[in-house]
This record gives structure tokens, sequence and C-alpha cells, in this order.
């Protein structure tokens, strides 16, 4: 039987960043292996080419190279390399009946964690190994919740099937879309996404999460020529000009009446030295909207704003997406299922299906959700509240561990419940 | 005989922008074709298509219609209409001998003449007749100028030709283009040019002007698509942003090592109300430099970031070349002609061939110079010093017309020397 | 009796701009007057300084005279000389009881009418005598049934007052804020603002107009100092650069979460010639929102862009407000009062109190409302359906005629209904 | 007796960064201390709050220890420690008379050297032991050609004073400002600056250097505030925003009539993600001018364009020189001198006093001339001429090492005549 709390503390001290996580999900594979699933990682887990904003090569391997001196087993870890990092396991229950999938994401952020004394990572001895990396957003929490619901279920008394998604790479909405593409999540006829927090109290439970917006995360990258300043500044063709031209055009895009929007270049690098025309420039955008074509058109016209602002200056403009997401529309017989079984769990004084909420940011689970509904089937995210230390990606960011017992009875009784 | 002083009175009390010279262009041909001058004018005189910065259609409809009505002879000017306002003259020596030119200038510029009794024009009675134009860079002078010499050459005591070009729309480098282009400066064996002030003082003779700048004037407009601010603003493609993002880039061209270098846009006018995204915007854009190639390196980079200041926001933009000039190359033995020359006539006490200068400005005589060298010619651009009570383009502008009689002694010995 | 549609067609042959409605105001004193009602105009209905948006001075004279010309009683009209044209008129019943108010704008667009055959004013012979200005937005219509509601309670069969506010300056959003400074709202118990037409279908009131947004129109002036662009551009201060940089980052301002906002610059003009650093330019400022806070702030960053845009250049820069206005939030028992009222007309044949609707722009009878309500009596906004030929603002914008006998039967139930 | 091409290979095979030259220096106050010079270092030969662009704590600590095991003598470079990186030597003759100062550079650039084998370090196996640092810049052969000179003069056969500088962060203009200001420039009589290459062919001399521009180099940070760019845009304060607008104004200040100026901004870097408004932003800019008082107006514009953009958009911005020059006015008499020297070793077949040439980027040489020419003294700034395999600051640089000996030869003799 597996201790949850022990589990989660083993992997907030090893806190790998998107397509990176090496060690926890070749942990995740050993241990479901273990129980008896069939598992699917790697390659067979993720359509590398639709993988978002993948960090350089050096990167990947550097945490490679990292997750084999902490002990990731290396025979399962060398199909992950090069940031294959995603894990499906399936189980068949007993009895015949539908597939009910589960999400949960295995990531990190890249923040270095408080060493503060009331700060309990630290006071209790599981503060991040990794400096600079960080466990701040609680997938801790939701990939130790994964395992300890297989530990469950290992049993296999079950109508149907379970089918559990350990996904990287949800930290700037990159993994997702990349497993859906591989098929991941078809024949999935119940699908339950979950965060833990998010603003919602100890005890609570909300069914359906509204508020997500449409998104995407574009990286441009303008290259020129490099010139004397000072002896022929003519020969140049200024990088960074053009990057600072799009930058103040693209937040200057109008708002929308269609929906409401958000666009911001978060990024913004370029040049090498005082005497030199700078060559290349980089820029990190993103665009939001409640409105997925309206995100769509946003999306169009910073392309256009970045592609003319780069032939202005005789420069060249790359544009990649490099993260992204839909909104969420939720099937709230399945959040009215999850506030009902929840019902059944003293821990759980208060559950409500939905409720009007401002926007939460973004998700990439939405496109596992599309998936599962353009199929037919159902899908919901909700939300386990959770007392938290402080918010979520702050260095002292920590959960109310005492959440994460009822949180697994919660999926133990969808995943066995098929009514 | 004609009144000099009378002459160039009455020429600025009736002051005419570029194309629209009506009056003082029908004043020129009926004189000189009194005086026995084989005169070419309207369309015989200036190549229509090649006109740069020509005003609207109802504003040299206006132009024309007041000229009429202020005693231009009906017949003449009707020929003129539509902004043809060129005058060529040409008149055969007793004996035969190279074709000698000379060009003046007939144009005012929109400024309102000072009203103070200290201006001369005010307190003698001639002040402009046309509120806000005026003669305030000496055109009315060298237009009276180029009437007398005609007057003392009428007895064909030459031995060669005389060709004799009046100028419209020299401001905004406009009119000599298209002049050139009709061919009016073809064989054309020896062309003087000249300008009266110009920071030369009274009693001075230069030879050969130099600094004059290579320059293109643009007009660009962009078109967008207006569209309510509050209600949709989205839908609007907003000619504004496009134009200010322009502007901002063209000022930001860079410095040329290649030679000094001047660009300005001098005026940005768009929109039509608070509330309403622009459709319209145009602006003037120059571009200088001492070097023709730069000049015009610089034109394409103003006309590049013209059109993807506008693609970048989904506009139409459209550029027109409203004026332009080259640099000067005096030939300096003509300048010592004239030097030789006005050492004859007592009033001028000092006289050099050329004197290094900064930059003067810019001077679409400059094609006709062009022209008359790559025949095979020589030409010169003269300075004739004259007090001025205050700077060119001034309201207070006004010459020393004691200047003006000297000055067409030398002209005279120029067309009558045949050294 | 009046013949509405003849008072009408009449009022839509003399449009005047804003703070110019010189003929329409002396002829609604004149009428009001002559009915017997207190009527209080020039100075004493408005104040001057916070008039906003006024036009120059010689535009108000020329449009002053021109109501002369046009046959408006000079002794009335020389009281609103110089812009102040609002009138207010009051009639006390022959009962006791609370006082009533009503308002009507006057003002027309700067919109040239249609002249085409299937446009009813053209045909049928009221079209606009003042080329180039239009009631487009059906003010003459408003103004028609002010006077006729006059008419018909000029027998004094009321119980309390009734007082009608006759507004200069609607479009821009100018001049109601100027007669609730001068206490033109005080002791009103009840206030009826409404508007013909927007959208809402012949037959129906709606009695709460919901959408408004507050918003503020500036104006900003930069300064600088002109200089040669060729000879001397060090020595210019651009204003154009400034007003440049002020358009884009005004543009750049971020979305605010609190409320949805729009902006815009919907003019910049600036500078004289293309060889001239510009010494001038001015922008025209649009900022809204719905909520009236997140508006203010907007107007805050506004400023601080345009000051600080000016003295980055070293540029003066002056801004003043020429129009805003408020949200509206209707006294929904007024609006019932309306809808209950509307049902005793047949032509009426569907009335709602109120619809929730995307915004609809921006009215100063905000500010007429507000001040009621601070004052603890209630206000409310209502539209008046009727068929429209062309959308409002649009050359070929006309109402339905139709609509207006059975408004005002609507009307002056409600100043006889003291309920 | 020193082996200069083996001394030159060594300084090239340890190249450092500008004030973190403790490799360097320490070695040269070791060599100067053993030939009897007394040497000045650390603290004592460099005022430690003038140097400008000065590396962060950890770089120069980094540099230090790296220093420390490649071998530099550990009482030295710990007086070195923090950046102190210049060396002042200096010898009296046997006879009395005048102080001669030469100046040599150490520091290195932030170049990766070429591997290929063409390259002769590659080849001949003194490439660049700190890999992405490179003496690309010949100041490895000025620092042993001082060493050289130092050994030769140390026999004291001199009738008066020498002085040998060697100077930290040239690269930059950074380092010799900071040495003037601790007085390592006083009481100096002649002073000898000078460089290899630049454009001078093998054989050649040039006593005078002309075209050196005056320089300022400036760091500019952006304070703002962070936010999440899609829940609550509008409570940061985007520093990419102003510093995207200051870049773009920057640019876009006007050439000057005055004199050539030229300008950039080279380095622009902000933010964290796409999903974070930036609260950091960072600049690097360059001005220059073949006038002082120019450069010195342009750095003041560039100041309040930075002040203001920032300001805008409520940002912090502090600007700090990171280096600086100004232009060189040498002394012909000791260039003359220079050259008639060269005229007696056989290698040099070719010396000339001074050539015009387009302008040569800047120096800080500059204000050690400056110093010595205000206190009476007189000073000039010499190329040495050497074929170079590519240009300076490119990979494949190199001398032609043949030039090291005749050069000492010149510099001694230099040292020794004292007419």
């Amino acid at each position: 039987m597996i201790d949850l709390i022990q589990l989660r503390r083993e992997l907030h001290r090893y806190p790998e960043l998107g397509f990176t996580e090496f060690r926890t999900a070749a942990m995740v594979v050993k241990m479901l292996t273990e129980m008896g699933y069939r598992v699917i990682y790697g390659k067979d887990a993720i359509e590398g080419s639709a993988r978002r904003g993948l960090p350089r090569t050096e990167v990947l391997e550097e945490a490679y190279q990292r997750a084999l001196r902490e002990g990731a087993d290396p025979e399962i870890v060398q199909k992950m390399r090069g940031g294959y990092t995603a894990v499906v396991a399936e189980l068949e229950g007993m009895e015949a009946g539908p597939t009910t999938a589960f999400r949960f994401d295995m990531d990190a952020l890249p923040i270095t964690e408080s060493a503060l004394d009331k700060h309990t990572p630290q006071a209790t001895g599981f503060r991040s190994e990794h400096e600079g990396i960080m466990h701040a957003c609680a997938h801790d929490g939701h990939t130790a919740m994964g395992l300890a619901l297989a530990d469950r279920l290992k049993d296999r008394q079950l109508a149907g099937k379970v089918r559990l998604l350990f996904q990287p790479a949800e930290e700037g909405v990159r993994g997702a879309y990349a497993m859906v593409e591989k098929g991941m999540l078809d024949q999935v006829d119940r699908l339950f996404c979950l965060h833990l927090g998010v603003g919602v109290p100890s005890g609570h439970i909300r069914g359906a999460a509204a508020g997500f917006l449409a998104t995407t995360k574009l990286e441009a990258r303008f290259t020129g020529i490099s010139a004397h300043a000072g002896a022929s500044p003519e020969e140049g063709r200024n990088a960074l000009l053009g990057a600072s031209t799009a930058l103040l055009n693209i937040h200057a895009l109008p708002r929308f009446s269609s929906a409401d929007t958000r666009i911001n270049v978060g990024v913004l690098e370029g040049g090498t030295g005082a005497n030199i025309i700078a060559e290349h420039a980089r820029m990190i955008i993103e665009t939001r909207s409640a409105d997925e074509a309206t995100n769509r058109e946003l999306e169009r016209r910073v392309r256009m704003i970045i592609e003319h602002s780069a032939r202005m200056h005789e420069l060249q403009a790359e544009v990649e997406v490099i993260g992204g997401a839909i909104p969420i529309r939720c099937d709230l017989e399945l959040a009215a299922l999850a506030v009902r079984e929840a019902g059944h769990i003293p821990e759980f004084t208060c559950a409500e299906v939905v409720q009007d909420s401002a926007a939460l940011g973004s998700e990439d689970a939405s496109y596992m959700i599309r998936r599962v509904q353009e199929q037919g089937g159902l899908a919901t995210y909700m939300i386990i509240g959770t007392q938290l230390s402080a918010p979520h990606h702050h260095p002292g960011f920590d959960i109310d561990e005492a959440v994460l017992e009822p949180a697994v009875n919660l999926l133990e009784r969808l995943a066995r419940t098929m009514q």
C-alpha cells in the first residue's frame, strides 16, 4: 500500500521542467508496470513533432543525465530520451464496461523554492533538490494521486477499463496536445481532469471548472545583419528595431467586441553589444480569449505584425507555436456525478457542480476534453479544494497534504461507479 | 524700356503657388511674345505626367479663375489650365553661335506676408493681394530679371541663341524635372541658373554655389477600414496605427557612413473623430543626402517601411513622389566667366568662383544642370548677393531692389559674351 | 395644435452642430414662451466653463450669423451668442406634486445628407439646407417631440411641475454636463430620457436602456519647435515624433480585468511641410469602459503617456476634456411605469422593462440621471423603437415618422401620471 | 632577454576580459618588478569608482579564481581582486630629463577563437585556453611589446623617466578614464599610445591617427511591476513597453548639422515568460560623434528619452555610463618624431605623420592624451602597420608577429630620444 504523503514528498524533492520529467516519468512507469498495468510511454505515448515549446537538445540531454544520476531506471528512461516523457497506463476491469480516464500532470516550474523555515518542505526536509526548479503548482500531488489511484484499482474490481494519463509539460500548455495527437484520448467514454487548490477552500469540490481561456503561445525570431554601429550602420539590418516595432504594435492590437482578449509580449531579447547593430532578437508572445475563434484571429494578427515588422527592416522572421489551449466546456452530468460521489466522503463538506468565475488562465487538458467530447464521450475538469500556504507559482507555495487521501477516495469512487 | 522695380512689385502683389502661376506666366508669355521671342508654353513646355506634387484639380481651377478675374489674358492662360504654367522663350541672334539658357523660377510660398509698417511691401503698397500667399523667396525678382533680360536682348545683337526658361513650382522642387522631360533643356550649350540672396551679401557674386543635396519628397497615403471604436473596434483597420509606426521607423532609419543624410516626416494627418477607427492617413516625407545614391537608398528604405507599416495593419498604402532634386556640380569655367564679367559691373565689389559651404538645401534646377551637362554643355548655379530684411521663407522677407539692375547687367553680359 | 411631422421636417432642414444650435434653440425658446412656460436659456441654462469641446470662436460666430440670416429671433438668439444654446422650460401644474423632467437633445452631425431619390428627406423636400450637416441621429424628432409635449401640457392639467430640458451638443457627449453643473437637474423627482431607434423595432418600447459605457474624449496638443529639416534638424523639437509615440503607446495600454475597455486615438494631425520639423500636432482620444473607475484609470494612463511622450522630445503638451459620459443605471420602477403606460397606447405592441444588450455607446444624459438619483429622484433612459432607413450616423438615416405621435402620447401619459 | 614571440603567444593563450585581466596583470607586475621598475598596481593604479562597465561581482570573482588556478602569483593578484587590474611602472634614467609614457592595453574580447587549421594560433598551438574569449584586437601583442620595451630600458640609459601604463578594459572604452582619475597620467611630458594593424599595411607607420569619435556607452535598466498577463494585466507595469518605446525613439533622434553622429541600441533584454508582464528590461546604448559637444547633447537626449519612456509606463529607470571616449587630437611634432625615428629602422619602409581617414571608432586612450595635453605635455596615437589574417574582432584575427621586434625598436628609440 502506497504512502501518499511520502510519495508526494519524494516527487516534490525532484521537480523537473516540462519535457524533462525523466526521473518522475520513469518512476511512474516502473510503479505502474509492477502493479500490472499495461504501460505505454516514450514515443508510443506522445507525438514527437506535436510537442510545443520543446527545450533545446542540450537542456533535454542534461536533464536526462541528471535523472540517470538520480536513480532513474536506465532501461526505462532511455526510451524517453529527447523529451518523450508521457506515460499512459491501462487496466481492464473484471467486468465489461466503459473506459474511464484520469489525467495527471507531472511537470514543475522554473522557480527557486523558498528556504524559509516557515515553508513546510524546507522545515520537513523535502525542499527541492533541483535549485531553481520547484513544484509550485501541485503537480507533485497530482502525480502521487494518480499513482495511489492506480494502486487502489489494481484489484480490477471494475466494470470497464481505466486509463491513467500522466502528462508532461502542462506549464506553458505544451504537452497535452501531442498526447491527443498520438491517439491517447481515443476510445475514452469518461474523462476526469483535476487540479488541487486554484482558490477553492479545503473540504470543497467543484465538479466543473469554468473560465478557461483559449490561448496561443508563440516564439518569434528575427534575424538581420550585424554591422559596426560606428563604421557602417547602414550595412546592418537591425533585429531590435523590428522586434520593438512588433512589440508595440502587438500590444496595440484592438480590443474585440466578440470576446474579452489578452495579449502580452512577455520576453524580448536581442543584440550582443553596444557597438554592433543587433543581428538577432527573439520574442515570446501570448494571446488569450474566452472565445476560440477570437483567439485565432488575434494570433493571425500577431503573426502579421511580426512578419511585416521584420520585412520593414529587411529582416527574416520565424514564428513557432510553443504552447496553446482552447476553452473548456465541461459535461455537467459528469460534474454532477463527482459532486454526488463527493457526498459520500466525509472530508468533503461542500460540493458544487459549477460556479461562475473569472478567467482562471488556460489549461491544455482542454485538448483532451475536446477530443473525448468529439468522439461522443463525456469530460469534466474538477477543482479539489485545499488550503494553500501561498499562491500558485509562488516560492512559498504548498498544499495541505490532508487533501490527498480523500481526493484519491473520490477518484476511486468515480472509477468504480458506472451509473 | 522695362521698369524693373515696378515690374517686380507687380509680380510681388500677385504671388501664385507652384503650378498655379497662371497670372504670372500669362504675363510672361504676353510680354515675351510682344518682344518678338518665339514662346513655347502650356503643354508644349512641360511634360504633364512628370509634374510632381501637382495640386488637386479644384485648387488648380480656383487659381485659374482667380487669374482670369485678375486680368490674365484669357486666350493665353487657357492653354495653361490644369497646371501647365511653364514658359520657354527663344531668340536667335544676328550671328551664329552657341545656345545660352537662363532659368528663372516664378512661384511663391504659402506664407502670410507681414503687414507691419516696417515691412517695405506693406509700407510702399505692394504687399500680397493673395492673403496667405507670398513671394518670400525672391522669385518675383527672378522673374522680373528674366523679363528685363529679354527686353535687353530683343535687339538680337548676339552670336547664337538665347533661351529663357520660366519655371513653375520650384518650391518643393517639383517643376524643373517635368520641363527637362519635355526636352526644354536639350541643345543648350551654356546654362545659367541663379538665386538672389541666400546668405551672400549685397555687392557679392558667387559664380558656383555648392552644397545642394539630393532630395526626394514623398506623399504616402494609408487606407484602412473605419469602424465604431466602441462597438466593433476589431472590424476597423487603423490607418493611424500604420502611419505612426511608419513615422517612428522612418526617423529611426540608420545614419549612413557613405554620406551625410537627412530624413523628416513633415506632415501626418488622419482620422475623423474620437469614436471612429481612422480609415485614412497621409504623410509627407523628405529624404536628403549629399550623395545621390545614398538618397536613393534612403528613399528605397522609406518606401519599404511605409509598405510594411501598412500591411502590418492590413492597410493599403500608396506612395507618390511629389518633389525631388539631385546634387549640383557646377562647371567652374562658367562660374569663372560669371566672376569675370561681374568685374565689369561697378556694383559688384566682390566676386568669387566658389566657396565651400554647408548644405544649402535642395534645388530642382539640378535636373536642368545635369541634362545640359549630359549633353556636353556647361552649367552653373550663381548666387547674386543682396541685403535681406528677414530670412528666406519668413513673413518679413524682402530683397534690396537695388540689386536688380546690376544683376540684369550681368546676365546681359553673359548672354552676349561668347568667349 | 402642433403638426409634429411638419415641425420635425422644419428642424431637419436646418441641422446645427453642437453648441451652434442657435436657430433651433431660438425657435424652441420662442414656442415655449408663447405656450406660457417659464423659459430659462442662454447663460442661465448652462455653465459656460463646463461646456466640453466648444467650437472655436469663429465657428460659433459664423453659425450665429447664419441663424440670424435664417430667421432666428434676434433678441432671443443674441443671448445664446458664443454657444449658450441650452433651453429649460418649466410649467407648474394645477395641483401640487412632484417635478417630472424630460430631456431632448437638439444637435446634428457633420455628415453630408444623402441626395438619392430613395432618401425620403430628399424625395419629400426637407433635405438639409446646411450642406455637410445632417440630423442623422433623430435629434430633430426628439426636439419636435419635446415641443409637442409642451403644447399638450400647456393646459396645466398636472399634479406637480413639468420641466423640459433641451440640450445642446449631445454628439461627442459634451453638453449635458454643463447643464447639470448649472443646476438644471436639481429638484427633479422623475427624469425621463429617451432615444428613437437604436435597434429597437417599430412598435416596441424599452423602458430602461442598458449597456452605456463611461467615456472620456480628450484633445491633446503637442507643441515643439520648428526647424529646417535639412539645415538644422537638431534645432527642432518634433511634435510628430511625440504624437506618434503617444498614439502607439495609448493603443498599447493594457486590457483591464476589472471591466471591458475601449481606447482610440481617432484623429492625429500635425506639421506643415516636407522640409520643416513639425512644431504642432494634435490628437483626439477616447477611452471607454463599462466601469466608471476603470475609465478614469484609463484616462489617467492616457494623460501620463501624453505627458511623457511630449517631454521625451522636449515638447509641451496640453490635454483638454472635450467630452465625457458615465454609465447609466436606470431606476427600474420608472422603466416599469413607462412600460405600463405604453400598454395603453395601441401603436405600442410590445414593451419590455430592460433587456441585456451589448454596449450601445455612450450618452451624456448619464450625468443628468446621476444627478437626479444623487438627490433622491428616479430616472430612466427609454428606447422608443422605430424603423430606420439606414443606421444611425449614416447619410441615408431616416426615422419612420409614424412613431412621433404615439411617442408623444406616451410622454404625455408619463407627465400626467403621478402613480 | 625576452622572447617577444614566445611572450605574445603565452598572453594569447590566456585571454581575459576587461577588468578581469588578473593573470595577465599579475604576470606584468611580476616581470616589471623583477626588472627593477617601481610598480604601482591594484587600488593604487586605478580609481575604483571611476571604472566603467565593471562586470558583476560573481564574474570578477570567478575570473579571479581562474587566474589563481592558472598560476597567477597569489600575493600579487590578491591586490587586484574585484577588478583592480591596472599596472603602472616607472623607471628613472641615469640622467635628468622629461617623463615619457607609453600606454599598452591588456584585455581580450568575448569571441570564440577560430579552431580552423589555417588559423595560426590553432595550427601552432597557442589558441585561447579560455573558450569564448580571444585576443582578437592585438592587445596580446601590445602587452608583450610593453614588457619587451621595459626589458630593453632596464639599463636606465635614459635622460628622464619612463612610465609604462598597462591598461585594463580598453574594449568598451572603460578602463583608461579611471587610471587618469587616479592621477596616473600626471606629470607626463610625452605620451605615446599605439595600436597594431587598424588597416595600415606591414612596414608602414602612421605617427598620428585621426578620426576617433567621441562616444558614450550607457546601460539603462527599466523596472516595472510584474503581473499575470491573463488574470490582471492592468496591475502590471510593463518594462518592455517602456524599453521598446525608448529603443525606437532613441534611433529616431535627429541627425545633427553640427557634426556627423551615430546612435545604436545594441542590446535589449527583458521579461521572463509568456504569461507575465515583464518587470525588468535593460538596454545598452551607444552614441558617437566626431564632435564632443554633439556627443554630449546626444547623450542628454538619450537620457531624456529613457526617463520619459519609463515614466510613461510608470516604470523606474536607471542609466549608468559603462564606457566612453573623447576625440583625439594628436600633437604633430610628436608624430613627426615617431616618423623620423621609424626612418632608422629598416623594417619600416614607409612612414607618414597623419592621413585623413574615415572614422576609426573610439579609443579611451583619448582621456590619457587629453590629460597630458591639459598639463602642457605632448601626446600622440600611432598606428604600427601589420598584415592581418582577418579583420579586428573576427574569430580568425591574427597579426604578423614579425612586426613586434621592429615595433619595440621604435619604442625604444622614442624612449631614449630626448630631442
